[in-house]
């Protein structure tokens, strides 16, 4: 695919060899009270995979501010591959991440797996996610591109990078210039990881949108063990953000447990992430 | 995977969140005068795909020497996909890296694409590299295990982890338990990198056998503008070491210049490289 | 495979050496006027990419007639990868489509791209086709579940047989029992055709499953050279029904013509399939 | 990969919808006594993975002679992933091969793992087989290319079509013109099955090169269950031969029993196999 908007690309950098650079020159996503994402400061988006009750969103979001991090996650609808799956707390979630961001101060950022769900979203949360299996979702796409708040769009788990920036395309084309990029592993032989985490995409796309790049390595990996490493690699080569999932109680968790970080190990985690980001020329 | 040996393989472990120490408790690979593989330092291989001159191995061996790094690579056989594509100089190369490796002080590892060339290598290198179009080949495997020299095994590109894991017990059963695991890509559906760099491997190679780790960015990517995030990202997820191609003119190397880095690129990456070692507990 | 629900899934037969029979056992889904899915008969669905013009749509229609296929197929709505890609003509192509099945006795299939279509769709045509860019969609299967007309669901282009059959639950799971099963081509690292057509997945699906298997053998090759040895492929290993684009002029199409065959190429085709139907015990 | 040698590679046919006569055009490969690969008659070749005892090769002889068939497979060298997993009875089995071809007039393959076995196969069987797993080992290729029989060369299982044409080059370029190429299932993120058997390539080599081109359906679909209907949808795209493992205990095989065909399923698959064979104008 040649062609994509003018708004998604730039072009392309023959020799680009300082990755420590790389959070200068990318659009830089404002969600307002001075948590960007997209500058030098690396943003870290952590939370429950879903939101279960009051006292688990709470638990994690204090490890949050605590350790400096900035944007809570949290499901409020799920989409599932099998219909008799765990489908999400539908909106009285949103009431509970209203009250906690309130207090903490945090910003949210929540998954639209539907056009009924997007406008939900696009009201009670200061960011909205567009799911992997979603990104070829043309419609919702376009719509996405018509509200206000910026779009958190991830990688279908098997679209090249041609159909990524087409899918950012569609956003961008409705008007909605605040789009965040986040690769989340692909499909690939390994059965030893959930999905094969694609950092090369960082620096890909670097090189060919000015767009924020975020890393989800929790979907990523699949596994626990695996996500603080591959936090601090999503870091070193040059995301503008990592995302993953932390669960008071992990193995307890109703969806995702098993790829969860207890609130502990976060908390081990986000100062070696700060050192990496150090590094490298950033901040965290 | 069901069985390998107990030589191959440790308990996995359920929790690991400390990949800064990954460079304690795994196997250490000595190569003489303090070069070494495994430890708390980062190991770095540089150097030309192929040997192609004097001239050219010097330059590369001095800017690998000066920028701290200890093993110099280069192809003296290349196993090629097309049998009319340039299948490197042969022995008389082995001269040029001895003469070179003794005014320098770097350690010699390159490729044995058979039999023959194993023989060789294992006489005139001071590491055997086994490459990825070899590493289902019992039977060459089985003789490595007969050889004196370390042996650097790369990943197939399309082997599971299970396959890896057991190749290399093809080596140790054979009594060389000098072996270092390298990952150097893998095959996906993406056409934007040449491979799939695959370092979910990393911390998952960590969890299930003591010997050290390796990362081949070059090939990993196949574009010398990914290479040096890349090599910053495999070392933040607890490599032991760092291969990469560098050569003095790398659009005109005789065999995949797009993904060498030039010399000067190199020695802005080296300390770069250092600075992230540092960050999380290591050096280089 | 853990939960699925009993009516999308059967015992594993360990060894079921008839392909010949498989017409047998599996759910027959009737159109109406004798057109019928999932028994001895193979169907056959032929037609263009995305209707253009009435001449066009007539012309495949007439040759499909002809040849004794009873199917007809073409996008009202398209669902493409770039905003700028021809979408479709929209509703006005449903007119064009009910003329011509009207006088031909032929039945029509279209794609339903989001739940306003999904209606449309429901209403205006014989079969509604959920395509693969959409099979994760569950917002849009359920909606499926409670439409009147049989689904013909398309596999997503990596998924797994498990969501598959998962996905066909949330519309069976819905009330809608009339399910249709379409393998249409899976992404791999092959680059010399546009999907790797599996059509293992065709036994492997009847020995899970007892509805209809169809096979579309356009996208699974995307060149026009190979439709027809795969189309005799996919009825020689059981599938039940066989859907392929034509079109009266495929170098002009507005979409996919190099997978399309010429009307003059279908009906060379047909006679040979019906062959092979029959050397295998079906009709067509 | 551009260029190929001439010997490999014939212009691409634009149109070439008659996968009928697919016979006709392609080089024929005899191996004597009215034993061919390549014309229109389709070759069977049928044995267990690895050859065990006198009784069980024979009892499979039996049953390849009985129904029509022509060339006796087994294993004498096994290429095994696992050090620890049977590797063949090595040397005493040609004899086996030997006595039971005299007697019964078939022809017989097994697979050269190793230079030193290449000697010994082509000096005992009738054609020599390059394993999936050797398709990238260069050294081996160039020897075969000096061997007397034909090589039936099996593609890496995660080769692209390019690199398969170019192993066969390295055979074609030593002098030795009679190679047959096998597809036999590659890596993809299927687990249902074994490989993922790619049946596209058959037309596609069709295109590209006059060498025959077989299928091998147990390795292909690692399921017994799978074999038959997709030996019926290779011979219908138009494969010249149809590899299959069959064994008088498949439940008791020292490898691979899980993919065999028991003796009375093969007896009762071939006359199948022969009836699609004649619908597309060829015989068995």
């Amino acid at each position: 695919m040649k062609t994509t908007s003018a708004d998604a690309t730039i072009n392309t950098q023959p020799r680009a060899p300082e990755p420590a650079k790389t959070g200068t020159g990318t659009r830089v996503i404002d969600l307002g009270d001075s948590v960007t994402i997209g500058g030098l400061r690396v943003a870290i988006m952590a939370g429950p995979c879903a939101i279960e009750t009051v006292d688990q969103l709470q638990a994690v979001a204090d490890s949050v501010k605590k350790t400096g991090a900035s944007i809570l996650r949290g499901g409020v609808y799920k989409m599932r591959t099998a219909p008799q799956s765990f489908q999400g707390l539908g909106e009285k979630a949103f009431k509970m991440a209203a009250d906690i961001c309130r207090k903490t101060g945090l910003k949210f950022v929540t998954e639209a797996v539907d056009e009924q769900s997007l406008d939900l979203v696009d009201q009670h949360a200061d960011m909205i996610q567009i799911g992997t299996r979603n990104m070829h979702n043309s419609a919702l796409l376009k719509r996405a591109g018509k509200c206000k708040k910026p779009v958190l769009l991830k990688r279908g788990f098997s679209a090249t990078i041609e159909e990524f920036l087409l899918a950012a395309d569609y956003i961008l084309q409705g008007g909605n210039t605040r789009v965040i990029l986040c690769e989340r592993g692909i499909r690939t032989f390994n059965t030893y990881s959930r999905y094969t985490l694609d950092l090369n995409l960082v620096p890909a796309l670097r090189e060919r949108t000015p767009l924020p790049v975020m890393v989800d390595v929790s979907h990523g990996t699949g596994k626990r063990t695996m996500v603080p490493p591959m936090a601090l690699a999503a870091i070193a080569c040059g995301a503008d953000g990592v995302m993953m999932e932390v669960h008071h109680a992990p193995d307890e968790a109703l969806s995702d447990g098993a790829q969860s970080l207890a609130i502990e190990d976060f908390e081990t985690l986000v100062p070696r992430m700060r050192s990496v980001a150090e590094a490298i020329g950033r901040t965290l």
